[in-house]
């Protein structure tokens, strides 16, 4: 997508040097777009464990280009096993992510074809290109299917059709389009009128700080609310549907996503308003059924609550308390939408109202699953 | 209530100058702790309109003292006018809030009595502190009427009450004790364990900054989380009951209060969880019924929510942007919950299911209202 007006990727390696993995440092969007050299597998499992890079697509195509680095950095005599305990070190950054488990998986196995350090660098390389070029074209795919749902909000209002999301489940969550604002960009580049309230995420604000910055970039009209807002908006009929990520969905199509997904989830169904969840098919879990038991919740520090992050007047990143120094803080980073809250899921093999049935019947493959 | 120790009120006459009104300036807490001294109800309408006070209570009392002050700086010939002009003033600082209103009309209505400017100054002077002392004694019997609440949960569960709370409802938002806080600091004195989840409240943060502080000096256990979190709470049933304040209650039991108290209501009633607004009597609009159509919703400016105001690490008050410079913000200030979703009012006469039926049995004087 388009930064200045350049079209991006959020992790790419650098031409020059293909033993180098650029991302884009989203820590420091929307205030500097600055991208980051990483070298190492230790490298990759900092910036995710930091949230430099961040979103479920972007965090599975970064630790497969991890296991790529991995296999560069490896040694000549046991390249196999340190693989694994890349795998494993770049498994446990980010608990609830299943892009991350998933990509490394594939990566293994891709990797125990590999009969030389050589041969394992090859493949590997191609294995995180191959992925990150089907996250590309899997956001493209529900960018497509989910656009019908948009054409048809206009086509009866003939208003510009209002939309909120939560968090980011934007380009910068993945490789390029996303998978919330696939369908938005789908419908804004066909000249469908959109606009979108930006929930702004606390406690890290990746709405305020990514979504707004990402629609900024393409031109999408939107308007920033706190996440308290999305209740009132509702109640005055200013909201048309709601789309959003997921981090983890389930084999019965419950969603693990950014904390506070679930609130607005009981608010649409409260008012009568579609809830779609985006999702490549990287993001299921087939071997989890119920969400609410089986999806691990990451628990972050609790300084991300105690302390907002941003620009000062000076234009230098900082940080200021919000909160007495002396009181305690708990920060869940995640929260799970039971699928009886979701209208559909939007995939890249096409939508379905969550139940095993219908996820199934869209991936056949998770009947082994589990 | 206490402040490191010392027993403070939110407002208060200067005993060395009747004519100095202190306030304690909220929007340096939980930072700093200071006093304001105001002269003028010019003074008055800037601290309340830029929010160094606020809370129903606290806006109420204060503005009655600055019509008080509005006495002490009238012209001789035109005092009557001039209090008229400034109970005008007062009353369009903040819109939702009910109980600036109902004070500023109190006033009008003693100092309409008065035949001479030193009687207006005695009179409205006295009728001020009333007000204030009334405030006190309303939310300390809000506390006793709520108390029995937490009281019949410790008795079943033997565990601490895990108690929600959104915004500040506490003794910095009246004058004393506070309405939300009222049961659970008396249930808390009494020995009963208790334990405030307490939402940060964006965009201004009040649960953070005031409600933390304020249960901080109290000794009153408390975790703050982002406004996202209480619907993960209600999943993992962290939560045995809600009581939020108020800022506007019409007839119906419909209760305008903090942005976002609504998304909670919801969360509440999903996971059948008792959900309690307290407020004093002063709170109700009896001439209101129907809180979505009838109250009116503040919208503030939207720097509010693109930027986040703390300590910084050199503890210099300041602010950094958390949103592109160019993306729009919207900021509406209230939400209100309709009474369906309300478990019980608790009032300073009691509590009640709220119908216009059981209100206007505890508040006769409503039936005249309208």
């Amino acid at each position: 997508m388009q930064v200045c007006g350049t079209p991006y990727r959020t992790v790419w390696l650098d031409p020059e040097d293909q033993r180098c993995l650029r991302v884009i440092n989203q820590s420091l969007l929307p205030h500097r777009f600055e991208t980051l050299a990483l070298y190492t597998p230790h490298d990759v499992a900092r910036v995710i464990s930091e949230m430099h890079i961040r979103g479920a697509g972007c965090i599975g195509v970064t630790a497969a280009y991890g296991m790529y680095l991995g296999a560069c950095t490896a040694p000549q005599d046991s390249y196999h096993d340190y693989l694994h305990e890349v795998g494993a070190l770049l498994t446990e950054t980010r608990p609830t992510a299943v892009n991350l488990s998933w990509a490394v998986q594939r990566m293994l196995r891709v990797a125990l074809s590999a009969h030389s350090l050589q041969m394992l660098q090859d493949r590997t390389r191609d294995e995180a290109q191959k992925i990150a070029d089907e996250d590309v074209a899997h956001c493209r795919a529900i960018g497509e299917y989910g656009l019908p749902l948009i054409e048809e909000i206009y086509a009866r209002t003939q208003k510009p059709v209002e939309i909120l999301t939560h968090c980011n489940a934007g380009w910068l969550a993945f490789v390029d389009h996303g998978s919330a604002t696939a369908p938005i960009y789908a419908a804004h580049r066909r000249g469908i009128p959109v606009h979108v309230w930006v929930d702004v995420t606390g406690p890290r604000n990746q709405g305020s700080r990514l979504t707004a910055w990402e629609l900024l970039q393409e031109g999408v009209p939107h308007t920033i609310i706190a996440d308290n807002t999305g209740g009132y908006l509702f109640q005055h009929n200013a909201i048309d549907m709601v789309i959003t990520g997921a981090d983890c969905v389930t084999r019965q199509g419950d969603a693990a996503n950014k904390i506070g997904t679930y609130l607005k989830a009981l608010a649409a169904r409260e008012h009568s308003v579609p809830f779609y969840v985006a999702l490549p098919s990287s993001t299921f879990d087939f071997s989890r059924t119920d969400g609410l038991t089986e999806i691990p919740i990451e628990k972050r520090g609790s300084h991300e609550v105690t302390y907002a992050y941003g620009e000062n007047d000076e234009g230098v990143f900082s940080r200021v308390r919000i909160a007495p120094a002396e009181s305690p803080a708990a920060n869940w980073g995640f929260d799970v939408t039971p699928a009886r809250f979701i209208t559909e899921l939007i995939t890249e093999r096409g939508r379905c109202v969550p139940t095993w049935e219908n996820i199934r019947t869209l991936f056949p493959e998770a009947s082994s699953a589990g």
